[in-house]
């Protein structure tokens, strides 16, 4: 990728160069205040707070706006910015790409979303202000759109000075590098409330970026509450914000199976409703959907565990009607049925991994369910043999269908010399889980419960930002078995009417922690804090109710609301 | 209006023939269980739900569907329906109009916002399924686009039986009244898994609608904490689906002044921060897009107790800089500023009526300041008499620029001797005030803090459902008074993070009251529990994230999360 010469060695080379945390407390005479970082907007001459205490008005004059940088997040890994404003016309602005005779479908339709990003959030004055920003050019070094598990996300960004040109470069080796290249682009911007245009603050800017891992995931769970299909799209939306490049999409668990198999036509039955309900394809829209913003679907059929849904439809599944989970290991109708699903899957979703779940089994049913134990005594196995048999035999399905199987970390735990040497351990239980099977050559995705765990409301996001995939991991060969993490938005208490600010802000802590260097993010959560402020507020702009990060002076829980009265960028 | 002639005689007429409820409470051995209403889909011959009940599963069989009918949500005036399917292909369906040379811009954006409402929730079979629908043809009495207060908002909606003709009827006196035509034609429709298309389920279907009252209205406090623009366009997107008409938009208060004003330009300075402002362009915008919806903005000034966020810009507004509201009443300038915010607005708000506050006026800081008490003085005056003067001279101000003034009922109580004969008592304190104020001659707006206000969390739906503007006004003049009322959403701990669930679904109740008749609602909220709790999931599917109605088997508090795994019809 050629570096198009900007004069990067007359700037400051700013890696580790934003803002270390300026948190200040301030107290009022009554409750406790939120504490206030350092202002966050891009512009302006003057700040001021209004605050409500006790009945009485306190006017806090924060005074002249310090000079902090250009907020992008997740940071990175290399920024050079100069200090001069150039501002764009919404009516005349233009993306292009330059290498190609016609703009990929993946990019065509990116333009428009990063051009309704960028100018819909206030009115723009009809003339241009100057000096004016005319295009941003595109080069590609690959016209291939499609996108796979480690497909390179990396890209330059090069906005010159207007004295030098009116046109900005972005590079990218694909469409998805070009993608994360257009969303820091549309974070460099912001509204000037004086020209009434949008503007780049600070330029000459230089970005180069790429991820640390390649394994940037959310769960989302259609199980515990369906989601609809408009909810679904907007989780996309918003995760392709913070780089997330991911959808674990754990569809069907014990209270209902939501997904259309036309192999098995009758297991939707096992849907809470006649509406709540998933074609395949709603489904194909949605892997669709998810491409388009760079972003891989993961299905999941959490088996034997995490299945009694099924047996609505075929009740053969369950061991007996009052045992109904885990699903029946003695008959090879369960096979044909899990095989029957993920080649219905395998039709839908292209990802390399497909998730086969066994986690939290619980064999007694099969012990007390006769059929089964005679079963099992023919066999001269114990109930124990049989849960590795079952997840064994479903990873032999998967890798037949052309699936790399990945599996919850009990599967590891309980019999890791069985399990196929290509599955990928999903940690969730407990920590440290990764180190052990990164050291017996299996690959790892973290998603450690005590802090990645999006349902743990308490959870706060100070944790999600410190969690560390290689904790523990030293050596070069094992780290490189750490595909990247997971954050996991289980179902219980989450459904369209609160999903998103229970996944949001914090998630975005992991996302930087997955796509910033280490060398930054090691720093710790604190240097963070202003500019976490600052995406959170830039989420909310567009339409994704990322919860408060603070609540009074501590940090907030998941989904909290307001501590009371005050500005978004500092609650 | 014309009657097209559909054989209504031959049909059931169901005004209150909707189901009264069917609530039974399922207890499983574990932790309370959600109540379970009739099941409420249109369409499918099956219904299971599967629930979690302390590690075991419990399965049960609701069984057959019943025959619930097609749910609106507020419930029109009368309903007649058939019992025959028909489909609509969203590739080929179309709306129109009859009568006119063009479609009127209001009407051609809401075909294409329809369009996707009704197509966009599944992924639709290409092929068509017959019997079909191929248009929507919409009939107006009048071209004329201007949207006032008391704009005739009725419908008749026709959609006749397949053997009779493919093409359905909407008939309106304006394009506003189409509008509510257009949402409650979008309620008929419901997606058929089987066919893999939009169907309206039971044909043929007449309805005629009007709104009991012309005034239904929410209010948002963008002073608190500020709410984006594109936050204040989803507020009036989901305000349309239960046909509300009136945004009572309470932009500043004594914590922050985010709206620009030309006259006085400094006064934004009162903002947050630099980024949380509003255009006068950006109010213009918003004022049009409710325009589009066939809703009125109506802008507040709360003066002069609510405006200490006035003084950041312009200090001598504060009678002193220790004691900085109520403005100074004593100083010409405040009234000049007064003026010139007005004034401006009118370039903006063209309503009928702008809300000058008046409300929680302590003239303690008047007392205390020597000029404004020197003041009183010299003119023989107590402080209350200056507030009474000070609400006066900015009733004149907004009357000479052509505005019906509001006042919070404070003003009513302390003074309506002198209050404007047309100014419109705005209830909101105590209970009773409307039926005192109308007795006076006065308009009333109906906005009981103890079962309208949204941020009270603990006012379940019920008592939003219940709460009747007539009570205790039986005279018929006294009755023509009572504009309607409002639910008021104030903004100490709602931001875009969670405005909306904290708005829906109980702002949807008092908007039943409003529109429907009083010979529906009287009935109570009990009737309408299972049609709520469907529109509440009709909400969801169109991204606004309505809260559950039931948490456990209680009505849940303002933006609850789920109790547990379900479904969104029944929590």
């Amino acid at each position: 990728m050629e570096h198009r010469g900007v004069a990067a060695a007359a700037l400051i080379c700013i890696l580790g160069f934003f803002e270390a945390s300026k948190l200040r407390t301030v107290e009022g005479n009554g409750a406790p205040r939120a504490q206030l970082s350092s202002i966050l907007d891009v512009n302006g001459d003057w700040h001021v707070h209004a605050g409500d205490n006790g009945g009485f008005i306190e006017m806090e004059i924060i005074g002249e706006l310090e000079k902090v940088d250009v907020k992008i997040w997740p940071m990175p890994v290399e920024v050079v910015l100069g200090e001069k404003p150039l501002y764009l016309d919404g009516h005349t602005f233009k993306f292009e790409v330059a290498n190609l005779p016609s703009v990929p479908d993946t990019l065509a339709k990116a333009f428009v979303r990063y051009h309704a990003i960028i100018f819909s959030l206030h009115a723009q004055h009809s003339g241009s202000s100057s000096p004016a920003l005319t295009k941003l050019i595109v080069t590609l070094g690959s016209q291939n759109e499609e996108l796979q598990y480690g497909v390179d996300e990396s890209y330059m960004l090069d906005v010159r000075d207007s004295s030098d040109s009116n046109v900005a470069y972005l590079e990218a080796l694909t469409v998805y590098g070009a993608l994360r290249g257009l969303e820091t682009f549309s974070q460099l911007t912001s509204y000037n409330f004086t020209s009434k245009s949008v503007q780049i603050r600070r330029t000459p800017c230089f970005i180069k970026d790429f991820p640390r891992f390649p394994y940037r995931g959310l769960l989302i769970d259609t199980s515990r509450h369906y989601q609809p299909v408009t909810s679904i799209k907007r989780v996309l939306d918003s995760m392709a914000y913070s780089k997330l490049n991911v959808l674990h999409w754990h569809i069907v668990d014990e209270q209902s199976f939501p997904i259309e198999i036309p192999s098995y036509p009758l297991l939707w039955n096992g849907a809470y409703s006649y509406a709540e309900r998933y074609t395949m394809d709603d489904a194909r829209e949605i892997v669709e959907y998810a491409r388009l913003r760079g972003i891989n679907v993961m299905p999941e059929l959490d088996v034997p565990g995490h299945a009694a849904s099924w047996g609505v439809g075929y009740p053969e599944l369950w061991p007996t009607s009052k045992c109904i989970e885990p699903l029946d290991v003695s008959s090879n109708f369960t096979f044909d049925v899990i095989n029957g699903i993920i080649e219905d899957f395998r039709t839908v979703f292209p990802f390399k991994f497909a998730h086969l779940g066994g986690d939290e089994v619980d064999t007694g049913c099969w012990e007390r369910t006769s059929h089964i134990q005679n079963w099992l005594n023919v066999r001269n196995i114990t109930a124990k043999d049989a849960y590795a048999d079952f997840v064994v035999r479903a990873q032999d399905i998967a890798i037949k269908h052309g699936y790399v199987p990945v599996n919850w970390e009990e599967t590891f735990h309980t019999f890791s010399s069985r399990l196929k040497k290509e599955t990928v351990v999903h940690n969730w239980f407990q920590s440290g889980t990764c180190a052990q099977a990164v050291k017996k050559g299996f690959s790892c995705i973290l998603s450690d419960q005590s802090s990645w765990y999006l349902d743990h409301l308490d959870a706060t996001w100070d944790k999600f930002y410190e969690t560390e995939p290689f904790s523990n991991i030293e050596n070069k060969d094992e780290q490189d078995l750490m595909l990247g993490g997971e954050v996991c938005m289980w179902g219980e208490t989450a459904d369209e009417s609160n999903i998103l600010q229970t996944i949001w802000p914090r998630a975005a802590a992991a996302a930087e922690r997955l796509w910033s260097t280490l060398e930054y993010t090691k720093v710790g959560h604190t240097q963070a804090v202003s500019r976490f402020q600052h995406f959170r507020c830039l989420l909310n702009r567009r339409e994704i109710p990322a919860a408060p990060i603070f609540y009074g002076s501590r940090f907030a829980y998941g989904r909290s609301s307001p501590y009371g009265p005050g500005s978004c960028f500092k609650q």
